[in-house]
């Protein structure tokens, strides 16, 4: 009576993720379930880092910059749900996500502009990289010295398998974006199917070869089954409601964050960690139709970190760009004026834009839309926990400059670590 | 010892807006100050409705349907900071924010597509309204039963006021946008400056006129000076910092909501009302160049309504819009999203889609930034407090049916109360 | 429609309370109703301070020293709640608690051992007082300086009026505590009835003169109808249930708290002030039976001041006394404890003893229970919340020693301000 | 660099307490140490339970009846803290505490009233048991069905070790409360030193026997050092300071609790369990003088369980006992009222008396001080979350009678399973 709880996935965190068929790379209604889970049973779920052991605690970022972001998300799963069918609903509660006793270690990246990139590449478009010590609740960084907070861990990444039709619908909205704004751009506005390093988990041959071809990337959340998400919130404790599309639902997950900002902000933006998840899953049948249910929906945790109310400094950004350019209602503009402001001002106690970038993309910090309908100006927050600093950061304290060391490069190169943000008004 | 607090603004109820000469209706450095406020100094602020009179405590919508948009928003002030200069920073501290003895009610407005508009007019563009007793801290209304609600009361506008350069500025910025871009829409992009009704306080004469033809209409947040922010955590407690542009700071404020959600979804969106505003001036001499600060920032108060981090139902929404056409990173149109898989989820238990536009404006839901660089999808999310209602809105349990009554409309109209999004895939 | 909240008292702040009928000072069943509230109705209620008018906003304590305790509390009604009977339950909903704008200010008093006494009379027998300024949600002293704190805002005495029954039974069995155990005190064990300066609102002759001689002192709470039971946690948003003893519930309010720490330790240990009570009224039919109802119970509010869960320096404090010697159990023991170990440490900020326990008696402390059954030793915890104070409490701080200035003592007096404790260990 | 975290003790649950010389269970200055820590280092310390494997996951409760207390509690340590003097002050940093993989339940017991008994055992003289299956952060019971809460998980017993002269004092006080209140009690007062069945770790022969002789018993919680606190609050993320009597600190812990309700009443009264400590430690040098630290304190942490505060329903309990007689202020008399009222009001959904007490004693309910000083009453209030059962326990909510199956009883026994408590008024 009351054995340990079962493992569902176990992973190596000394192999590539290609050679672990119990992960998969994808997603596509024909991978491979790799177990059964009952309904009602909690199990556990071992998880690589999103890259699949691509990055090293070291302190260069060469790792990052040379990632190969071909192979990602390395994705658990997927798992056959008893008696999950197309239409239905799967309600997974998050029991626990923690990190693995053997890698107490995380990492957070800002990918170089040329593979990548991120939400502030256009002034920071080189690679970086801070390590997190993970010890108990706390991380802590050498690369991001006197701040400290407890991680609001959670899943970067879960979701249902979409079915043929869903698939198709993906891959044909995301291709007429490509085709209708890509040569604007300077980076990647979507990631269409790509064989090259596709891994179907335990599918072999024809199977394979398939799954490779048609299989959707992992990198953006979609409406439609979740996926990578990066809601910081679903947490420990949480109650999550996925639409089913094919039968046994094919739940994966992944990506396992130990703390992230709002927005996620570097791409690489949380602690990035491999870990375990313990999860507990039901079916509400026919529950899309009963609860409307067309995109995935949760409740929280009860034991989220915090702060108070009163003890977050909050940034204010409006839709008018770093240029002075009005744009209208852009909620996505408003919240990168909201970082700006935030860099600009931590500046102040020693840190360089890059420390202040990662930082901004790992702590729990809260983003907020504030107003959305006063023409031409989105409003957004951003809320900085003040109790994570070893130091005062609020505005009456005077800032002691403090060496703040730095966070990791590339090895042997040398670029400006502060960007030169115009005033408003010239 | 211990005077009653002074009150620096009384207004009127019963009068429209014009003609109080202690509220204005435009930004300009020249509107002539109303009172003197000394650095340290506790003192109080009545303000108007954000309409100045113009909507009634009725079951109809036609206030809100013939609403005068030129008149918007009636402002409390400027008030003269006593040893305040540019360059310096303002610091207010929000003491309280009460609603008025003398009118325990409040409004929440849908606006008609062709009169204002708002955040999903595209599906609703008809006028709509709700009436809210106010009693103590609490809300509730007769046009969107059994749903009870704690005001996180604040004030949507706060602001000091441009110098010359910062309204030029502004002028310039939103007529290249409205250049651009007003051709490819049906409803403004922004509102340039408009001498009808302009008010500007106690200025007659030329100066008047020019107030009337150069000042900044008052509707949206600019990132110089806060204004029409909508920030619902700017409530009681609150600590707020201002850039200064021109001597004695001129701060106004306005726009008192009893409570709102992130995003004040309809425009007219929060709990509107007349009210008191309790406030605390200090100056941080230099403080924009000390602390970097372009954009007004706060500190939240510690006592936000509290209804713990498990008691949200939340909803995601990405940037695939309602037609299913992808957007690039679009936080905007995920946000909307969101709100419209919460509003097809609430009809369940008998609300038609007016009055959940209505409540998801006015209730403290929470509007979050999740993930907004997994290309081409941001992800938003929108948390309802599940404890609001009187009946349990969990998936679990079974919806009853509940006669939910409706909202105020236009006397004689008739027209469709529920849009039918159509699913993801066709 | 809407028309302002209808006011059932309003009270004299210039009058002493006995020359005021609709305020009483003894729980009897035939103390007069004053008004008739009808259930489902709002309605406000002005409450004298409940000493009623004796202390003033000076810099002496000679008002404690000498304040007349026959008198006390003077409460607000008794109010006839429209068709409420014995056996029934009494709703009381507390929409909100606010002081008097015309009286921004309140005060804490430590009562002279001789005349009141406290929860630490032992150490500290003379009299003192602080003076607060109420703005807004705000407390500061000029006694108590360098700190600021939100009010948990709340109505220290709420009951139902007693049956002839209950009186009896309550006048018996403290008459039995006081002939069992007055010899071994030196300061009162219970305040029997007491017909000097009794005032039974606006009863006259024979009827005054019962209950003068009857009716039950409102000093202690008592289990059967609530009463003086100085809760903080009863503040805005509340939801009280009664058992209802006679007809109309006859209840009564008043000795309102602009904030209080667990336990009011000091006896006048809250910010005691007079103001305003908004309350809703309902009743459940036959609710002491259907809710096994033997003692009033309650559900908090939402808008409680939010400190952090990991922002309160929290004192351990157990069944050993000050002399060393074990006590058995005794929780009072173990909470007293608590509070001279956070006098102990307050110290290094430059506070006296007087001071910290005028402190310790207002801010929103927490004290909680602990551990109570590890013979012989109870256990309970004192929790000072770290962000009130204006510099850095933390052991980890470094103390600057900063001018305190003083609390209101005795004019012409002349005492000590610290008691010396001893080491457990000598 | 970021190799595992160092474990210093692994226990045995397959072997007795005694058996293992890397616990023990006096409190004594000469327990030879088990490792050493180097301060700033981070290391986990496995425990067992309380009372080192004496109870089993089963469905009766003869374990409990049979438990031996001779043997208690179990405790791993001492450490040496390097560099640690008497008069310093030892700062543990509790970065996690979890169950063991191993062993994923704990268990909660009613001690029969002859071998140790609890807060309430005059009513509920029985033993019992629930056995709680612990997934992730949740706890449920198939003793207790219907509610599921999440662990506030916390070593119940932490101290540094007595010097001699510490020592000398506990046996010399508690001896004088055993031999002056013993009489008038049917249990123990307090447990004095006890040679059988002491363990003292790793010391054999004389030292071994010195310790039996003399080292004090872990049951109560001790104001020089801590000990077994039993505060639930000392959770993840606390920052504990201990004063320091011995070179090298001697740190012990032990008594780990999954769960534990303000009081932990029931004695065994949390969900006990073998479980995981991650702990940092750093000294400060003479921080006894400089904090004038006698008792411990501490700084919880920040991810503590978070039901909103008005999802607690509450009782008020005041020091009037059950068979009402009049109790001078005794917050204890107090608590165990409200802890009696709470159990006849949770009757209403079908749980019995023992059930109550069990869950009680386990959930995370809070209990205060409310008044402490109004004569002769105390007030305490008792929390309970509404949100950790499965239906609605509000008073408003119609109570569906469940069936609540049963807690473990001793086999074979046949005995009330209510107590029927007096009115207060006849």
């Amino acid at each position: 009576m009351s054995n340990p709880i079962r493992y569902v996935t176990k992973v190596d965190l000394n192999k590539p993720g290609d050679e672990q068929p119990q992960v998969h790379n994808r997603w596509h209604p024909d991978v491979p379930f790799t177990e059964t889970i009952k309904q009602g049973e909690t199990v556990k779920i071992e998880c690589l880092d999103w890259t699949g052991n691509q990055i090293v605690n070291s302190d260069d970022a060469d790792d990052i910059k040379n990632v190969d972001l071909s192979r990602i998300h390395y994705l658990s799963g997927p798992f056959n749900i008893e008696g999950a069918k197309p239409g239905d609903v799967l309600v997974v509660e998050i029991k626990d996500v923690q990190p693995l006793d053997r890698q107490p270690w995380g990492y957070c990246g800002i990918f170089h502009k040329t593979n990548g990139g991120g939400f502030l590449d256009k002034f920071y478009p080189e690679a970086a990289k801070a390590i997190f010590d993970l010890e108990g609740i706390h991380a802590t960084s050498r690369h991001i010295p006197n701040v400290k907070f407890t991680g609001l861990i959670h899943p970067g990444i879960m979701g249902t398998a979409p079915s043929a039709e869903v698939l198709a619908e993906w891959t044909a909205r995301e291709g007429k974006l490509v085709a209708a704004e890509q040569h604007a751009h300077d980076t990647a506005v979507a990631n269409l199917p790509l064989s090259v390093n596709a891994h179907g988990g335990s599918a072999t041959g024809d199977l394979a070869e398939k799954i490779a071809t048609e299989g959707a990337r992992t990198i953006p959340g979609r409406p439609e089954h979740g996926g990578n998400c990066d809601i910081k919130n679903l947490s420990r404790g949480s109650k999550c409601y996925f639409p089913i599309y094919v039968d046994g639902a094919k739940l994966s997950v992944g990506d396992l964050h130990f703390s992230q900002g709002d927005g996620e902000i570097s791409f690489c933006g949380a602690i990035e960690m491999p870990g375990v998840l313990t999860i507990n899953c039901k079916v509400i049948p026919g529950g899309m139709e009963k609860l409307s249910l067309k995109s995935p929906m949760f409740i929280p945790g009860d034991v989220p970190n915090q702060y108070g109310p009163s003890r977050y400094l909050t940034f204010e950004g409006f839709s008018v760009d770093e240029e002075g350019e009005q744009k209208f209602l852009c909620a996505t503009t408003a919240y990168r004026q909201a970082c700006i402001r935030a860099i600009e001002y931590l500046r102040r106690f020693g840190y360089n834009d890059y420390q202040i970038y990662l930082f901004l993309s790992t702590a729990p910090v809260e983003g907020h839309i504030a107003g959305i309908v006063d023409v031409p100006n989105a409003c957004t927050t951003l809320g900085i926990p003040i109790d994570i600093f070893e130091f005062d950061i609020r505005p009456e304290a005077e800032p002691v400059k403090i060496d703040q060391g730095n966070c990791a490069f590339v090895k042997g190169t040398d670029h400006p670590v502060t960007y030169d943000f115009k005033d408003f008004i010239k």
